[in-house]
């Protein structure tokens, strides 16, 4: 995932606008995302195939999101794998949470804070525990059923307990993972040194912090133009609170070098993650050069 | 074929432009085709995924083109089924060239041309033969092994046999699938009421008939911005030798009768298609209509 906003930085990606089919009869939408990236060794190619119903759960018994993606082979064209695109999207989005935790947050994390118990703060976990020596975790969200569940998965690998949002926040690394379009994480709930990585808004009007935490802190972004129109800062942005100015940068810019992660000086950090196509490309590379007739039996990934 | 053109026409239709991955390492591009389409009585989403890799059969031995369909229900956005979209293309090409000879050949067509005897050919001729009642067939190509396949194919079907360019020109109807940048149709070579589905141009620069043909053809198109760009007739207007006024109108006016097609006053009509990514998703639900557990386990289409 590093790779990718690397090359992302770099110019060594390509990946045209998302490009939307509204569906209005059923209240839902089509999204393709291609991309084509290249890092020192490999590169990749592949579109992903998303649709967002929101209705699903409660008229289908099926999830809002579901993604497809075909993996291809830049250098003939020839479609090398179909994946589950859905998971590969909890996986990549995960990825790019621990990417940003690493160099944004402090060295010592042990104690982790997710709000949002959906399917996206698995990965959130998973991913950011490889990076950080995470020990304690804090669970917060109001459906008893998704929490229990949560605490189930991970009770003994971590030290986890159910908690409010601010004791969620309190911790060394906070993961949003809400789709709530009034922010529910203020400042006095953050230490004095969280790292937030701000995973859930994903289109105008959502945002998950208030505008005070985004301006008091060292701000990085994936893509500055997902992010003012669809990510974390979409609304402070359309209100002319948040500006240029007070956007660090994006995440690909420090995997480079060309800026400054955290440094002693800065208190809280905040990542705010919209999810690019190149990082869905990169994370089939990755499962697709993993593979083996064993796992493309599996329901991940299906060689054609 | 004929349901996606009157969507597209009566702006049932949803086609975002096509978004192209351009590869100049290999000599290559990937392009996305995302569509939605509503009928009368069904409606299809999905997208094809396919890429241009001109040194694929001399490098690879693979196909210049390749592609992958990902068929989805509009509902609920769940991916039904990933089809062999090069196949798909060959069938829906067939399938646009026969609705256009349905509308504006003579009735009566028997003798049908085909200049080029690739892989596009196939379905040219099948296809057709499905809407007029073809008896005779003139096949030209300067590839020895090529004709000789096609002959053989449908030598108990069809009166059939190899000729000039001319003598295929001189039939009722023509079809050509070259990817030339030259004109190789002349006026002189059709005959009076001869109709022509002008298959090959897919990209600025091709074209196969003279600028004389087309002037003076009753001039059908697919897609205004499609072809204007890379269909038939992009030459000759961006030389500004031919002109809006020229073209009659796109093949889905036609269909839904907002213009006529072929009229007893009528000499040479020409049908300019580029192919659009709505004929996909309508030949994509032919398929998976059409299918059962049998032809699901075949190698066109993959239920998942």
């Amino acid at each position: 995932m590093e790779a990718a906003f690397v090359a992302y930085a770099t110019g060594n990606a390509q990946m045209p606008s998302k490009s939307y089919i509204d569906l209005p009869t059923y209240n839902g939408d089509f999204r393709s995302m291609p991309a084509y990236m290249a890092a020192d060794d490999w590169d990749a190619a592949g579109i992903k195939w998303v649709n967002v119903h929101p209705d699903n759960p409660s008229t289908h018994d099926f999830p809002t999101v579901m993604g497809t993606m075909i993996y291809s082979d830049p250098e003939t064209g020839f479609p090398l794998a179909i994946m589950d695109g859905t998971e590969l999207t909890m996986r990549r989005t995960g990825a790019a949470a621990a990417v940003a935790t690493d160099y944004l947050a402090v060295e010592d994390a042990t104690s982790m804070g997710i709000v949002g118990a959906g399917v996206q703060s698995y990965t959130q976990l998973e991913a950011i525990a490889a990076v950080r020596p995470i020990e304690e975790v804090v669970i917060s969200d109001p459906d008893d059923e998704r929490v229990e569940k949560f605490v189930d998965t991970y009770a003994e690998e971590f030290a986890i307990r159910r908690g409010s949002i601010a004791a969620a926040a309190a911790c060394d690394v906070l993961s949003t993972v809400t789709p709530v379009e009034a922010p529910i994480v203020e400042t006095d709930d953050l230490c004095s040194h969280t790292h937030v990585n701000a995973m859930g808004a994903d289109a105008a009007g959502k945002h998950e912090l208030t505008d005070e935490v985004l301006l008091n802190a060292l701000l990085v972004i994936d893509d500055f133009e997902q992010c003012i129109h669809s990510g974390e800062i979409n609304v402070p942005w359309d209100n002319g609170v948040l500006t240029e100015e007070d956007i660090h940068g994006e995440i690909g810019e420090i995997a480079t070098g060309k800026l400054a992660g955290r440094t002693p000086e800065d208190s809280v950090t905040v990542f705010d993650s919209t999810g690019l196509a190149i990082q869905d490309v990169a994370a089939a590379h990755v499962v697709y050069e993993a593979s083996d007739e064993e796992t493309a039996a599996s329901s991940l990934i299906q060689t054609i």
